[in-house]
């Protein structure tokens, strides 16, 4: 690679995960060809300044694996957990890492002298399937993540869904049931306290109590904190049919979500992630693909194909890093644009 | 107006609202002022080649009352009733008018020679408000529309938000009680058999019935048919605190549906309009935006109003001229962008 020439064509572009316990950095060339990475702990505890000097500090040695200069940079894209002001580039709040009003735009510029754009991490997530992943050639996609919570994000016409305020397409926060369970949000119901991997945990914690999940039991007793997906996904295996009650009723409502949102926006992708769908990929997606089926109107039955994400850890970095070149591009075409 | 001069340029929008029982054509200059305008009956009983051809006629008598002639038009929008294809600009199925495969855009196009862009006749009034009306300045509007069913549509940051399918922001039939009563499309629970005017004047009979609304019931007896919306505003008027309390759980079951909605997309407006909203809309509004505000995340709870609609029947008319300039004109600048 030619520093002389890349000195003065800025043709690389840097995505960045934030996570809860790991930063990933990535450099791309311009087809996405990924020519520097570099995986740290985030050590949010450390606090804000320290841990965005971490950033910064794996960003540089992303590009030192890449042996690429910070002013080849085109731009950089980070996914970072919300709530975020998109605009100014500041996480407001960040209660896994302890952070809040997080400059990571101002940081990352003065460091790095390029254009930086900060998205929500699934929504990262979601747009990199949308561009390299599972929804690649779609033309609106939905992406519905279950975990302790769960997560979503949707791509409309190759536009990120984004919200007024700080966020949005909080598919956890849908009401299902509006007499339903108490949420951690406050409210009565949400898909969350129904269908996330906790609240099925928590139904299969009961069923291994009451004896009704003799497998379960055994790998796991009735600790909440030992029951994960692979798990939960071994249970079914080895013939625990209450778990597998269990897993197609969270499946079930996250039908009704998805058939709610395919009312609104009929995106003709949803792709699913996270751990639960990981370890039960076929059992989980083909369950969710026939709730959303039986919860939409006729016109919408064969309108959308439900999916497994594809790129794992890739998708929020390289998601990122295109979401920023495509808002970054827009914008100088923009104020070519004005000028002319 | 000198035709001479206008007979080079096209300058002007013509927008078309087909309704089941009447149409509107209004001719527009480029400030969207009303230079013509022609309204008569859809009678849509005498099939789909007589009712293209008396679209036509209506949109010439609004050329004339504007003074203008077919080739001084731009472009011409047209609110549909659905589902439609949009690309081919055909009505698939217009129950409320018998018409099936009715090649609107085609007949247009043939007829004055401009381009010819359909869209759904909601979404147009959602479009037209969004523009000109109530949701003007907005970054994301929300229109919900209860009458005999629920309407809705949404404008994302400029976008109609139209589905991969022909049709979406079905708002009436999101789920809203999984377990609930059937609904018209088969489902259980929709919003429409839980809210719409229609569900509201049913509950309200059985209430006249078992004597608990007499002012409604010595307006309007029991007949489903005849309690309209001004009546369920005048029997709450007049002190039937049981009327008024099942039009305020309509306004509830509404609230969650827009909460489920905010939290998808976080529209800074939402815009209440039809019958029910007319007879009542500073009660109704406000009890939607109540319940709204109670089911969302804190983060949401400031994040939009809601108001009622401002344009009546001209929503949709300008709307869909407006839509369709919008649209004529990127697929213009696309084609200048692509030769340059």
């Amino acid at each position: 690679m030619s520093t002389d020439a890349a000195e003065v064509k800025k043709l690389y572009w840097a995505g960045f995960d934030l996570g809860g316990t790991k930063m990933l950095a990535k450099i791309f060339d311009s087809q996405y060809k990924t020519l520097g990475r570099k995986r740290r702990k985030t050590k949010g505890h450390t606090g804000v300044e320290l841990g965005l000097a971490r950033m910064v500090q794996t960003i540089h040695q992303a590009l030192e694996e890449a042996e690429l200069k910070p002013d080849q940079l085109a731009g950089i894209g980070v996914g970072c957990p919300g709530p975020l002001d998109l605009q100014n580039g500041i996480i407001f709040e960040a209660p896994n890492l302890g952070w809040y009003n997080a400059p990571v735009k101002e940081v990352l510029n003065k460091e790095f002298g390029c254009p930086v754009v900060i998205c929500n991490d699934v929504d990262a997530g979601v747009y990199g399937e949308y561009r390299f992943g599972a929804a690649r050639g779609s033309l609106s996609a939905l992406g519905i993540f279950p975990g302790t919570g769960i997560g979503g994000g949707a791509v409309y016409h190759g536009q990120l869904i984004q919200g007024s305020k700080s966020s949005c397409m909080e598919i956890g926060h849908m009401k299902i049931l509006p007499d339903g369970p108490e949420c951690g949000c406050g409210q009565h119901g949400c898909l969350e306290v129904l269908a996330s991997r906790l609240a099925i945990s928590a139904a299969a914690a009961q069923a291994a109590y009451r004896g009704d999940a003799p497998a379960l039991r055994a790998m796991a007793g009735t600790d909440l904190s030992n029951i994960r997906s692979g798990i939960l996904a071994s249970a079914i295996k080895e013939g625990d049919e209450s778990i597998k009650k269990i897993v197609l009723r969270a499946a079930e409502y996250i039908g009704i979500a998805a058939g709610n949102l395919i009312h609104a926006f009929s995106p003709d992708v949803i792709i699913m992630g996270g751990g639960l769908v990981e370890a039960m990929p076929d059992f989980f997606v083909q369950a969710v693909a026939e709730a959303a089926r039986k919860n939409v109107m006729p016109t919408f039955k064969d309108s959308f194909k439900v999916i497994p994400a594809e790129l794992g850890d890739d998708s929020s970095v390289m998601g990122a890093a295109a979401w920023a070149q495509k808002i970054i591009q827009e914008t100088t075409t923009k104020r070519i644009d004005a000028k002319a």
